[in-house]
């Protein structure tokens, strides 16, 4: 305990200290040995960005890491601290503050669906989420994540446009509350709370529309990626989410009936968008299995949204059977995007069960997966991988710590490095997770 | 007069028969020499489907030709009866009827800016409009356009979703209503009312955003291309529109003022987009010159709303004050979109001012441009078309009568000659439009 924290919420607990210090890298087995075990030595709640401030004034004074957490949802182990410290919960300031012209403000700590759904009372809603909506907050995808449901209409946060500004605490002499906006907004986007502590964010919205989530089954899986490629390039079709399924994945999708060796595919389209979702599908040799109002699904805490089978979560619902799974996620091209995958996914057809996300780049429609692999170890993980790279398959290692190493792809435009060197001189901030950076001045 | 038409709306007064069989075909000198002094033998206005219906027995058993008119605001004569006969004029049967999970149900006669405000009313606006959306009407806009403002969000009316399905009159035996819908509406989308009188449309619509009109000038043309082209790409930039302009169209805008010999793009974007396309217009060298509230403009009958001064409507400007111009209309490739304009543009320097308009087809950005060009007769143009072709430039001739011949690359996939055999065997629905068609039956 810090006395000059005193009034703020704060912990000791190493229980607590243990839970709050995780979050799901142990997806990889590599990560799981890296991670397990490390937690910080402090958890605080503040409230508000005064009490932000005090924290980071009082560690800057001692020189003690601060590593911020939101939901705890990252898969990269984002949120562990890797030099004990203090962690800051982000989830005490969780308000949204202002919807304007279809633009949120929000702090940072607010849970993605309670934002959704308070914008949907008012006529909008999240350009996106990632699957683990329920839990995740806003802080923690820019952050951390910015990929997710709304992709394939959207991009993912990095495009131009889809952070608008923050509000950011630094680790200057004193720390001081920042304001960022638009492209100078791009140092604190997905750095995992290495450039600063987010404090508040401003990102726009889209229309709120009654999404239908559709699951689609193909006899064959080239079926329903071929189907999911054309909806992409469907402009006529509303939608937010198409994924596509190796038949042995559906299975382990509880809640989800899909006749036995087919292949899946599941989407959120609008109701208007029905029909020609339909044709589409069975020109593709399709039938719908199951819809559902997407919306009422997931305030039905019985219900399971179907983007809670896509994304990471598929990897999960395979993890709650089979514990000797793990995952890879990997980017096509632009241009014979069907084919590569299918061609990755014949390279090591009993190991690697694929699973794509239709997802938009720069613009440009194309597919990421996340196939679901047995885990043979971290030799065979790395033969797999470069099997993938040898035939033009991007690989975004989700077994690595660092910004830098990780998913290359996602990484936003912009002098993180540099605007780090200025914010957090010492090096405070999450400290092991940007490669690149070496602390400026020297620790006392 | 027919006397069977007792009680339907109906003249044959020489000057409104002259008026009501025109459209804008004369920006195109050729059309003008084809077409000019063609008229209607007689103009009806039905009120409902039943007076439709009349109107075809009545034709069908003389052998009359029936050809449809909307707003007229075609510029191929599609609604120019080339053998006289009976013109159905819409416009009375003009009522939106019902708008369910944002699907409109309209009569084709409804203006599209009455039926966007009543939309709005409601939350949702029309993803599709011409430049003319101040008169057009939604039947003619199905019937003989398709393409326009939204068209790089949701592409053209021939992409899979836009038109959801249609009520149609033929001339069947007896002449009857039937219901098309999906891929079965395909073969009365764009065929210049060909393959039957469309009697009520069902459209998906947008929800409603506040649009912002933005005006951006750029020191040269390939700034401003571009520009646009990013813009194009922007997933993170809500946009409805976004043109460029060769620097000697500004000039002809009245009521816009673009620093002189700057070029221009005209777009718009979502207020909450707006940072995002100041930080990308400055990238490229551009400053933002005008700005305006895109819906209130539309509503003001002193103001001009920026999509008519695009589309072809930067013709019409031009043709305003120089009768000694027309236009063509080109499709560039997918890739090395920019570089093709520019090859384009600086074949005929001075008698071509390029005007490009970002579009999609098939979900890939790309761009169609509606050059102004100085008119030195048939050869020349004949010229100029080819010159551009033989750059791999696709040319929509827009001085040509048949669907066959014209915007191929905005004609709908479907079996259109199969339907019409069937629901015009007599080739009584505006004869000379569709070039491939002969009738099934003989006349009498």
């Amino acid at each position: 305990m810090l006395p000059e924290l005193d009034g703020i919420e704060q912990s000791t607990d190493p229980a607590l200290l243990r839970q709050k210090s995780r979050d799901f890298y142990w997806y990889s087995p590599i990560l799981k040995a890296r991670l397990d075990g490390l937690a910080a030595e402090c958890w605080v709640r503040p409230r508000d960005e005064a009490e932000v401030l005090r924290v980071l004034t009082a560690c800057r004074a001692r020189r003690i890491p601060v590593t911020v957490r939101g939901g705890g949802t990252g898969n990269y182990g984002q949120c562990v601290p890797l030099q004990g410290g203090v962690l800051r919960d982000t989830t005490a300031m969780h308000r949204p503050l202002a919807l304007e012209d279809g633009v949120l403000t929000a702090e940072p700590g607010a849970r993605l669906i309670d934002l959704d759904l308070w914008a949907r009372e008012r006529g909008w809603e999240l350009r996106l989420w990632p699957s683990t909506k329920r839990s995740a907050t806003l802080g923690g995808f820019v952050a951390g994540g910015g990929a997710g449901v709304g992709g394939l209409a959207h991009g993912t946060m990095r495009e131009r446009g889809n952070l608008l500004g923050a509000r950011v605490a630094t680790m200057e002499d004193p720390p001081r509350i920042i304001e960022v906006e638009g492209i100078a907004a791009n140092p604190v986007n997905r750095t995992h709370g290495t450039t600063g502590v987010l404090t508040r964010l401003r990102i726009p919205l889209a229309p709120a529309r009654s999404w239908r989530d559709v699951a689609v089954a193909f006899p064959a899986y080239g079926q329903a990626l071929r189907f999911a490629h054309a909806l992409s390039f469907a402009d006529g079709i509303a939608k937010k989410m198409c994924a596509t399924f190796d038949p042995r994945l559906p299975p382990c999708f509880r809640g989800l009936s899909v006749p036995e060796g087919q292949s899946l595919a599941l989407l959120m389209v609008t109701r208007a968008g029905l029909l020609a979702t339909e044709e589409l599908a069975r020109e593709h040799g399709g039938a719908i299995v199951a819809e559902q109002d997407a919306v009422a699904a997931e305030r039905d805490p019985d219900a399971t949204p179907f983007y809670e089978y896509c994304w990471n979560h598929t990897t999960l619902h395979v993890l709650k059977r089979d514990r000797g799974v793990t995952y890879l996620q990997c980017r096509f091209l632009f241009e014979g995007t069907v084919e590569a995958v299918e061609q990755s996914a014949a390279l090591f057809p009993d190991e690697v069960w694929m699973h794509t996300e239709c997802v938009r780049f720069g613009g440009r429609a194309t597919m990421t997966a996340l196939p679901v692999l047995r885990w043979h170890g971290v030799a065979r993980l790395r033969e797999i991988m470069a099997g993938f790279e040898a035939i033009g398959v991007g690989i975004a290692n989700p077994h690595v710590l660092t910004i830098e190493e990780g998913s290359g792809y996602r990484r936003v435009p912009g002098d993180q490095l540099g605007f780090k060197r200025r914010v957090d001189p010492l090096g405070l901030f999450n400290p092991g997770k940007m490669r690149d950076f070496s602390p400026v001045e020297e620790h006392a």
